[in-house]
């Protein structure tokens, strides 16, 4: 697994809110917003605010065992690495949180937890591209 | 504040098990490691191993009141920006948990959660390059 994360995911209970303290008062600037999550282009990832309960049916949160607060996802350049990096995770007792499945929005995603229930997102992305180095920058269209 | 991350820490509960699961499982390598953190070189931040109760110790995480898994760290350009940060943050109502002040180790940081207890540590480390775009080093020496 390359040291690369395409993503940082920010749970939140009101997206409301967040944009208030992030958005009008630190003066992020979002590049995508559709009320439910919000993206930010970061140095090298895309951090994202996203409703919690949204959130968690995507990660399949309900099988993390002693909570979660972030998520990280590890951008691949194939639904072969997604499934080779899951298959990596498995064999070394990870527990799986969804396995990897095509996405209603055109990616190939798969999540896992760590032995401290740290959350990672393993994610074909086509639309969003990676650079040799692993920096992710956003485009619309995902 | 700019929308910059330059470490995100993964609290672990035994570094060694966690070892053992990203490096001798997963493949990665440690730039820095003295058994209570190892940091890792990410996409343009430093990914960092630590040890929870050392951890906790650092941010001043016991008011946290919801808890919190992941902490991100923005790493800035001088003391001035750490103080900024901080002002903006508490003038929006953030939770100080730790005021700013000089580290053992060189640096100048203060940490803060957002409304949903996020945490973020506001740095200033002089011995880790920031490039204009927000990408961070990693140098030893800090």
């Amino acid at each position: 697994m390359k040291q690369t994360v395409g993503v940082v995911t920010l749970p939140v209970a009101d997206l409301a809110v967040s944009r208030g303290f992030y958005c009008e008062g630190l003066g992020w600037s979002a590049v995508f917003d559709d009320g439910d999550v919000a993206f930010f282009q970061f140095n090298g990832f895309v951090l994202a605010l996203w409703t919690r309960s949204s959130f968690e049916r995507d990660i399949g949160a309900a099988s993390v065992g002693s909570g979660y607060k972030m998520a990280l996802a590890h951008n691949v350049a194939s639904r072969e690495e997604v499934d080779r990096v899951m298959a990596q995770g498995r064999s070394l007792g990870a527990k799986i949180l969804r396995p990897a499945a095509l996405q209603p929005w055109g990616g190939y995603t798969a999540c896992f937890a760590d032995p401290d229930d740290h959350v990672w997102e393993v994610a074909h992305n086509p639309a969003w591209p990676v650079s040799e180095e692993g920096y992710l920058t956003y485009r619309a269209g995902s």
